[in-house]
């Protein structure tokens, strides 16, 4: 191999998706290994709407790793950085060790990375980005250093969750039981192609508030909620075996009360830890009483709601009940700009409202509480980019322009 | 007796106090006997600020039962109202056939009643009115029949928290374990002038929706919850330990620290009920954030807050901190008018507030967040009024003018 192709770097460019749990993870075992306290459910978004893009470039001449996030350098010393950075050059190392031949001829495990990634929403949406950047991050790791096979337990120390997006679908993170930690990974219950039906609408809520972080939320929430380790321990693991079967037998009515059930339980133990901790907003809880009254009206839950570490109501529901709903969504929750640009994603077709949904329905309109809808609905898990004109790293492996 | 006198009514007069749970009760095991799923505790506020008054008449010449509430005729035929009549009408009948000499020349049994009540308070001011209220009717018809003895089990069955209005300072209701409820009373953990440092604002919020009903909160609460069955039987009973423990030893950290977790492990089980039920609103939430932070800034737990079925604050704290809390709160949430009748009852002094002190609160102040303050402390238990003038109740047995 000639000296200049050498000094070229390896580049590689993977996508990753986020997720939304449904059986929620609130509360670590284990601080620094990410091992939970309840196993968890979740389903994987399609990235036609939310991804994260992630390019890894390795090199020789490369002096030290390198991080762009959403174009500005960070400190790629964050330990749980280093934590996936580590995992990966182990796996890498192991599969050279045990003379795999396609490690063979992978790139030195003592070069260094430059890595850039983006997010194609803003992280104002509220939307967990930690769990597709993780996910993203292991997954284009694993690719550039040739490494294969189960890397949702590397992901899982990125960011617990993310493991939970290195599948399409639907998912289970189970908790595992192991000291360390390797029995605790994800799991795809059912793919994408499942449950075609299935639409998720993010209510991008109006917030002037930032809520407190999910990672001190959670570790107050063990040290103080006396609600939160009977939650986890008597309550969750039923759940996820009838949850795991609502989605099997695409039981729309079970789904959807599991989903808002648990959602409520995970705010419940947040008000249960001392000092309280409020996700909620007043909209948020305008949505939960317009869904509630929505499916009594319908007499059948039509609809259900999740919301995450945020007021961002996250809505499952199915195709042939988004118009009404949408429509009943911009009615209480009239929009700044006459609805345009109002619903993203997904196209949504227009309905009309009966004067009695609305007047049962009997909520006070609540003026811009809801910013945009993203409408999607269930994806795959993280894919490689084949075109190398969407590589975030130039062939000298530094940012490209329109990146930073 | 000459004939017209024994036409005469027999009139009596009697006021009885408001109390706050600081641990709370919220669902029942028995919905006819009403009887508690939990002990709780509370604090009787002083009558000075908020009192309900009962008159009870007497008389061979009514043809009926009757009842005015704050000014209104109201349908005695209620089914928590017989119970109470009922049962004091019974423990009459017992003392006379148990020869008690003062039964004997006690009023008829067979003859009918009158009754007139009023609160020195608005109803809309959330506070729960059906306590003060059923106590001070079981303890007027008591001394109108001559009942004397354990009274709370009547109260009780009347509205379930009305049992702790029939005794001042800080009282307990034992939630029995028999099933006819025999053993389900209040009793005084100790008097109101134990304590006389202790001071309780009541902070009336606005709000525009009445809230779900605490009976109807309760039972679907008792219904859905899983984490309530929980609370009742692992979190309570050690909790109940603790705040007598504070109490008796007028532990104010203490007291406040249980006081806060009890009021939010209760809406966090509100919360956990499906559909979900809310009572703290957005102030409520600014009121949590308030307190917590003023408590830090100090460097030790001056306030406490607790909430019941409804978006008001009731504030805990020792008078020599209720100065600078009434600032912070004027501060922080300003009133309509200047603070001018913003603050009833007990006169609370004014108090300067340092710059660094409102800059580590960071809150956004919320203009008429809170319509006012009641300034109170702990209180008697229910009393005779002896001024006959007091009476709402004619001499003939009906409202007074002034009354309706």
């Amino acid at each position: 191999m000639p000296e200049d192709s050498m000094d070229k770097p390896s580049i590689v460019t993977c996508t990753a998706p986020v997720n939304i749990a449904v059986i929620k993870y609130w509360g670590k075992r284990d601080e620094d290994l990410i091992l939970p306290i309840n196993s968890s459910l979740s389903v994987t978004l399609h990235q036609d709407q939310l991804k994260t893009t992630t390019t890894v470039a390795i090199s020789r001449s490369f002096q030290e790793d390198r991080l762009w996030l959403n174009g500005k350098e960070e400190d790629i010393t964050h330990q749980r950085l280093q934590s996936c950075l580590r995992e990966i050059r182990r796996l890498a190392r192991k599969r050279r060790n045990d003379g795999d031949a396609r490690s063979e001829d992978s790139v030195g495990l003592s070069h260094k990375v430059h890595i850039c990634s983006v997010n194609n929403f803003p992280t104002a949406a509220g939307l967990a980005s930690s769990a597709a950047g993780f996910a993203c991050l292991v997954y284009t790791l694993a690719q550039a250093f040739g490494v294969e096979g189960e890397l949702s337990g590397i992901a899982r120390q990125g960011s617990g969750s993310a493991c939970r997006s290195m599948y399409g679908g639907f998912v289970q993170w189970i908790m595992g039981s192991k000291e360390d930690g390797n029995d605790s990974v994800a799991q795809q219950v059912e793919p994408e192609s499942h449950w075609p039906e299935l639409r998720i609408l993010v209510l991008v809520v109006s917030s002037e508030r930032k809520p407190i972080g999910s990672t001190s939320g959670m570790q107050t929430s063990v040290q103080t909620s006396l609600l939160l380790q009977h939650r986890a321990e008597a309550v969750v693991p039923r759940r996820m075996v009838d949850m795991i079967e609502a989605v099997r037998r695409k039981d729309f009515p079970a789904f959807a009360e599991l989903t808002m059930k648990d959602s409520n339980q995970f705010h419940a133990t947040c008000l249960d830890t001392h000092p309280p901790i409020f996700y909620l907003n007043s909209v948020s809880q305008q949505i939960i009483h317009l869904v509630h009254r929505y499916n009594k009206y319908c007499g059948e839950t039509r609809v259900a709601y999740s919301f995450d570490a945020g007021p961002n109501a996250v809505i499952f529901t199915l195709q042939q009940f988004v118009p009404e709903f949408v429509q009943l969504v911009q009615h209480f929750f009239p929009p700044d700009r006459n609805g345009e640009d109002f619903i993203k994603g997904l196209p949504v077709k227009g309905a009309a409202l009966s004067m009695e949904l609305k007047q049962n329905i009997g909520l006070e309109p609540v003026p811009k509480g809801i910013n945009y809808i993203i409408s999607t609905k269930a994806g795959p898990g993280p894919r490689v980019v084949d075109d190398p004109s969407q590589h975030l790293l130039s062939a000298e492996g530094l940012p490209k322009k329109t990146t930073v």
